[in-house]
This record gives structure tokens, C-alpha cells and sequence, in this order.
């Protein structure tokens, strides 16, 4: 009934061939390969536009490949609460793997992307997602007793960017994967779930 | 950082204890149980209230557990993308469990539970989740158009009140979930997602 | 001008005729009737299924028909507002009526169902409808400060679970309702309304 | 348990003394008295701003007191829906008799208060609270689309003013009543109810 | 790209020469363009129906044009934030203009026009600002602690009268100005943004 | 009233001195006082944050500083309208600016800001803004019947995903700078205003 055609497009747009590309977004491409055994599908669907592609991973990686007052797992945690509460398909199922391998925690993908607020997760992380909710859905409206709220957890005034900034990168990022109704790779969907992969 | 404490509660209300449970209230829980091989929790969540627990199960029985126009695996497609809107927990992972199951599919349920637009599903079944997400969000706006659509796509009178009443009755065991905090089991998250157990 | 024609059709789906129903759903239907004086419309109107018919019915009564530290009259009040924020004609009109008669008080269906916030409620019952509310309109975001809240008011946990539940049990007869344009009959509109109907 | 204390207030801002009032508003609301045989408390709640209350008055009778394309009746409609979906409860009592009286029908007014969607109206009148409703909730919106239906239901550009001037202005109406809890005289309630009176 | 044809409409609906008016309109209108050099186009707008004209205008005089607990300025403040939050080009462009003269600021409309939570104003300002908005989004939620914050802040029970009856009126007013799609007169985008203007 | 202290902050979070930043951080902001005047508080807020700054302006320089199926005043135009829609002052004011110069317009910013629909723009520049609000504000449900439009309108798929993508990559500007509430320029308030500048 739900059989797949062998070769489902992963983007309404155009998607290059590999040998196409300019010299460094191939070899951005063949690294993250090397590195996961498997191309994740974004970096297709945005390698027809080199110049942007370059932007997008340069940003994902000053907000996402660091650690700091938030952890790597904190922060797929706000990848994947946001890109729920934006319907977007492709950042849910593969931050959700990467969440699933960062947290060593099979389960903690699936809660945030649905509701955060029932997951196993501490109340300084749900207060984290609150601000980041908040810059997703209704950003025009923050104001000091937000900052209040995160300094009372504990966090600090770089914290507080980061938690926004990754909130705000992923609010571009959840629109371009729906308008393209980028798809993701079916390898993410069990990525984290087993207990040797954890 | 997110482990749990050995025995988190699965609800906000009573749970009682097997022993103390009318006859024909702790044979269904014995019965899923032996089908299962666990008790989901919403039977535990439910049962500190029997005529509700009878009445609840019954009418869940009596749109689930039959063929018809829509397919089990297609009831079971409304349950996760309704509750995905809803952003019911329990709903999601313990019914996106039973749909993959039911879809022999180990991606739909991530699919629908997200986004039903962007899911490898037919288009008769994206009309299908149109009328169940009306349904779930604005019912008072239904109209003739609607039903005109669902004609179109091959669905009877019968199968159109299947669809509404499926989406109507997860309304509510949305709310009751998210109102009691109800936590899916473990067991729930990888079921159907290896090849063999799908 | 809004003249109706005699025999208006009380759902868009099939109205069986009283003879061919099951026994029990029958002498359901003329129980009623023998106690009213006339049967309420849903009861027609969810005849064709039977097995759905017995568990609606007995889920009803469950939340409805008794005492506890909510009175009828506060039970009907839940139902009236929430389906007045659900924009369902059918439940407004028909449980507008039994309100009205519950709480010996020709006014305040009409309160509650346009602005519970307006009417000539207590405090206390307010909090109840803020709390009903809620779960009928963002039963996501419930968390504990709801619940303290209604412990202030001096509500108990079963009460907090009734309120809960009969907010969620409308949310389905609502959407049923809404989806089958389902008629009010035309006795609930002055029922309660008079001196000595009260 | 719902009694009022003998003397409610009927707003939350000051009710002059009929003496203190400049002479044309205390004769105009002598005038309703006499004909209506009592003072709609929305005169005296704006009475403490005499020139607010004279062009209040003085618009709504350029909207509401003459016939055209549109019946008084349909005025009423206009504002008994949008005020429903505006959630005021003064208006929807006291412009809900005037409808019932008006419309010579004892539950159009509860009908159209709820949802015009299934209320007992023609087709054309159902356009007509369309572009009432889009007028009310989201006039930003509106285009030539919006008027062109308007247009097939045979009404003029004089009605599609008076349309939407009437939805507009109980805009202005229902925010008044909800920021000062206006409360609805008794004597509304059941007017238009009864075969009589109707 | 964007040029204009000479003679743009500035209104959906009838435009009447001033020579066919009733004299007290033709008065009015003329006074204002001796006042201001130029006619604003909702004079003429709303001239096809002299008694709404008066009633209008009447109404926003009574509002707009005294002094008292809010300056001239701050009322103006109310109309453009609450206009820009209603999507109303007309008040926004006219109102500006006029919110930039009274506060001497040629600043302050553009920022409360996008979002007044941001702009150069007073803690008291935006207290106010809070209100209106209220009053223009969700008037039915207002209670108790919305006035009691406008207290906190300094403010009559007569200046909260004003400052919800703006944002009343001016709900009004952009509905008719967004479904007549009236068309702001060009001088109104300059005024108030030169020094020697301002 | 609304007077502003000499140095109000430009953004809640550090602003490095020029001094302190990496070399070409402080280039790029050099280059831009110099062809602009003055330099835009966007590169002053981001500046903290030297990988993001590089990154972020790396990516509008992509999207906006080309010609192609769009023009620049185009693509302003959709970053104005986008900006209105999610209340960002910074946003707004900033390129509303830039929109007036490229467009030789001084009034489409204005009209952009508030409601696109009443705005001096052709069809196929509304039916660009529509999408652009759809990308905005629900890019969710974006799916064949949105593209469809686009090409009626004689847009190529390269124009839809740069209409799309300058939506998405706004999303993300609006929210960094509502969080931080970034202050725009006092100088770009007047920008493209007077015949001279436009």
C-alpha cells in the first residue's frame, strides 16, 4: 500500500550530479560520507546553489559542532522540539537520529518532537525549550522576564544566544526543507534506536 | 544526563493495583498482555475509573478493530497524524507502534506523525488525513465541500464517518493523555521498526 | 424567511428507522423518551451504529450522571462552555437546556456558552472552566500550575480528573456533532427558560 | 448556588444618575424605556460619556434602523454572529432578542450565535456572514474574490457596504461591552421565545 | 516598476463629487483641507453615507481630539499600534503622520507600528499599549488584573475607558478601511520625518 | 516624552569595539560605512559572534545581491512584507530603506510593511508575496497548487526557490533580531523618502 518508487525524489528542486559540483562543496559532500556511510539528503537539495550551501553549513556548524554551556545533545534538543512544532519532516527524522547518538538515549527524539513538555528531560532543559519555543512561534514578543526565567536555570547571557540562535537558524531551515519537501534518508529513521548504536 | 528514575509515574492520577480491579477490568488487561506481551499504559491510566475504562475501550474496539473501507493500518494513520497535531505523546509513539506494524512500513508513522503532506502515502489517503485534521482542528467549518472531496476520492458515507469518528474519538484520548501526563512504554518506540519485527 | 420545511434532516449520515435497531439501543432511545417527552436528536443520529451508540451512551453517563464534588449543574456548565468555544450548535442548545434546569437558572446557559468569564458564576467555578477550557483548546500545555490552581479552589484530584475528562469527552461529541450536522431538537431551545419550567 | 446579589453592577465603569445626564441623552433613553419598556443597560453604561454615547447611537441607527437590500432581521443576523465569535455576551442576549422579535423565529438567534454554518438560513444569507465573519476576523484579508460571491448572491455594492459596516461597527460594539463586563438586562433573555411574543 | 496611473481609486465603493454632499458634510470637509492643505481620503470615503460620516467622526473627535489623563501623542500611539496589528495601511500611513507631529518624533510611528514592544517609549507607554492590544485581539479575556496592571502604572479609570474605546474604535475603522481598501493620501508618508516638519 | 538617552543599546547582547574583532570581520564593516554612511547596527549586534557573523551575511549576500528572475527591489520587497508578518522592527525599518532606494518608490515600503494586498504592486508581485507568506507563516502546507501559482505568474522554478529562500533565511533574521532587540539606524528612518535620495 505504501511502497516507495525505487527512486523517490528528495527535493522539488534540482539536485546535481555529484561530479557537477564546485571542488569544495563535493569534497564537504564526500566527507560527511566518509563519515556517516551515507549522504544526509540536504546536502543535496541545497548543493544547486553552491553559494548558499556554503552559508548554511558554515552557520549550522558555528551554532551546532561546539560545546559550551549547552551541550551537543541540548542542542539537537532544540533542533528537534522546534522543527516539530514547525512540521518539518526532514529536521525532526534526522536531528531526531543525532539527537538519539548524542543524549545516548534511544526515546528522547521521539518525546521532544511531540511535546517536549512530557519528556524525560530536566527542568532547566524544558525552560531551554520554552525560550526556544518562543523564538520560534512568537519572537516578536520576548522580553526581559524571558532572559530572567534562563538566568534563574542557570544560564548564561552566551547561553541564552545560543539557545535563540539555533531556534532562529532552524526556523530558516524548517521552511526551505517544507517548500522543498526535502526528504529525508531512510538510514536516520533507526539511527540511535538499537542498544549497541546508542 | 536524561536517564530516569526506575519507576516513573504514568500518569498524574491513581493507578491502581491489579488486585484491587473489577474481574472484567483486570481480564482485558491480562488479555492485551498476553497479546503483547506488555500492558500499554493507557489501560493502567484508565482503569482508577472502570465505567469509564469499559466505555473507553469499547468505543476505541468498536472504530479500530474492524476492516471496511479504510484498512486497520489507515485507522491507525489517523490516530498518529491527528495526535500529531495534537501533540499527544502517548498517542504517537504507542499508535505509531500499532501502524507500523499494520503498514508493514518502519518510516509512516515518523512520516505522518510530522507532517502528513511530505508522507510516502497515497493521494486518496493525504484526502483521507485532510478530513481527520478538519476534523481535529475546526469541525465546526465542515461542509459539503469537504464530503464532495472525500466522494472524489473513492471514500463512501460509511467511510467518511469512520474517518470523522476516528478523528473524533482521538479528541478526546488526546486530551485525557495530555491531561494525566500518560507515559508510552518503553516497548513502544522500536516496535516494528527491525525488518523482522515489521 | 427562515421558515424550515416540516421534516428537516437532523444528520448528513443515515437515521435508521426505530424498528430495525438492536433491542438494547432501542429501549435506550425509548427510555429516554418515556423520561423527556421527546428524544434528543443524538440519539437518532448515532443509532446506525450501534456498538458506538452503547459506548458514547455509557461514557456519558459515566462522567455525567452523578455526584461527587462536582454538582450536575457544574458538570453541565463545562459542557455548555467548551462546546460554545467549539462552535457546536447541537451541545449548546441541547445542554444549554439541561443546564439551565440542573442549576434552576434561566440565564446562565446563555453566559456560559457566549463568555464563562462574564457570568454569574463563583470564582471557584471559574477556575473550573479556565481549567476545562484549557484542556479543550491546549490540553498540550497543561502542567502542574494548572493543577494548583484547582487545589486552591479546593478541588479535589477526582474533581480535577472530572473536569478534565467531560472537556475531553465533548471535545468527540462536539466534533460528531459538528461533522454530522447534527439538529437540535426544536423543545431544548425553551426548556428551563420559564418561571415554572425551571 | 448561581443567585445574584439584588444589585449587580451592569459595568465596571461608572453608571450616572439618569438626573445628571445631559438633556438629549436623558431623553433618548426615556424614549427606549417607553418603547421597549426598559432601559437596555448599554445606555446607561455609556451614558457617562455623552458625546461618545450620542455618535455611538447615532451610528448604529444609520446601520441598523432602515430597511434596503438588506431586512432588519438580517442586520440583526450580522451582529448576533460576529458577536458570538467575538465572544460578547451583552450583545449576543440583548441583539439576539432583537433577532428573534424581528426574524419572527424563536432559534435562529441561538443558532446563528453558535454557528451560522448550521443555523436554519437561506444560502444567500450564509454568504452574507461569510463576508461578515471576514470582515470581523480577518478584514486584512479581503479582495475581490470576497465580492464577486457577494455579487452571485445577488447583492448590491449598497449591501456589501452595509454588510460589512455593521460587522465593523460591532467590532467597535463588542469590544466596549467586553472591556467594561456590560452586563445584559434580564428582560432580554426570554424575549422573541415565545409563540406570542414572537 | 510601481508607478501609479494617474487618477488610483481610493476606495472600493462610491466616491461622491463634494457638490452633491449635504452641507454639513461639505463643511467638515472643507475645513479639514483648510486645515491641513490636502483632504485625507477617509472624508471622502465615507461621504457616500452622510449619516455614517457624521456619526463617525463625531465619535473618533470625541476620542481623539481632547486632552486629559493621555496626551494627544499617546492616543495616537493607540491607534497606530493597534492599526498595525489589524494590518490597516490606511491608519497606519495617516495616523503616523499624525503620531510623528503630535510627539514631535519622526521615529516613534514606524517602531509602534511594527512592534511597540521595541520602541523608544515609556514602561507606562507600553503598559498602555499592552492594554489596547488586548482590547483589539481578545477583548473577551480582559478581567480584573489588566486593570489593576493599568493602576500599577498610573492610570484613571477614566484614562483606561480612553485608551479601550481608541482601540474600540479604531477596530472599526480599519475594517472599513481594509474592505473598502482605502487608499492613504501620498502627503501623509512624509509628514512629521523632517526637522523643521516635525 | 519619547526622548532617547545619548547611547541607547543597540542589542541586549555584547557589542564588541572595531578594535577588538577578527580582521575581516572589521573589514566588511568598514567596507559597508563607507559605501552606506554609517554602519548598519545589524553588523555591530552580530559581531560577537565572528563565525555566524561571516556565515550570515555570506548568506544574504546570496540571496539578495544578484539580479535574475527577481529584481532587488523585488526581493526587498519580500523581505519587507515577511518582516511586517513577524513584527521586526530592525527588519522592517532597515530594509524598508533599502526597498524605497531600489524601488525609486517612497511609499511601497510603507505599504509592504502593513498589508501587501493593498499595496501599489502588480499581481505577479502579490502572487510572489503570497508565497512568500505562505514560506513565512505556514510553509508546512506549501504544496503543487502554490508552484503552480508561481508559474502562472510566469515565475521559473530558480525564481521560486529564491522567493522562498529569502522568506526562510528572514525567518531567521527576524528572530535574531527580535531576541536581541536590535535597534535599527536612526539613519535609515528617512532614507529614500525625498525626491533627491529616492
Amino acid at each position: 500500500m505504501m511502497t516507495r518508487p525505487a527512486t523517490q525524489p528528495i527535493s522539488r528542486f534540482p539536485v546535481p550530479a555529484l561530479a557537477s559540483l564546485p571542488e569544495d562543496v563535493r569534497a564537504r559532500i564526500l566527507a560527511v560520507q566518509e563519515k556517516s556511510g551515507f549522504v544526509p539528503n540536504v546536502f543535496l537539495a541545497l548543493a544547486h546553489r553552491p553559494d548558499e550551501f556554503r552559508a548554511f553549513f558554515a552557520y549550522h556548524d558555528a551554532l551546532m559542532e561546539k560545546e559550551g554551556g549547552l551541550t551537543k545533545a541540548e542542542r539537537e534538543m532544540i533542533v528537534v522540539a522546534t522543527s516539530g512544532a514547525n512540521a518539518c519532516q526532514y529536521c525532526v527524522v534526522a536531528h531526531g537520529a543525532i539527537l538519539r547518538i548524542r543524549a545516548k538515549n534511544p526515546h528522547v527524539a521521539d518525546q521532544v518532537a511531540i511535546n517536549y513538555r512530557k519528556a524525560d528531560i530536566t527542568p532547566r532543559q524544558k525552560a531551554m525549550l520554552d525560550f526556544a519555543f518562543k523564538v520560534a512561534l512568537e519572537a516578536q514578543t520576548i522580553g526581559d522576564a524571558d532572559y530572567a526565567t534562563l538566568r534563574d536555570h542557570g544560564f548564561t547571557e552566551a547561553d541564552a544566544w545560543d539557545i535563540g540562535a539555533i531556534a532562529a537558524f532552524f526556523a530558516l531551515s524548517n521552511r526551505l526543507a517544507n517548500m522543498a519537501s526535502m526528504r529525508p534518508n531512510d538510514e536516520f529513521y533507526l539511527l540511535g534506536r538499537l542498544p549497541k548504536a546508542g
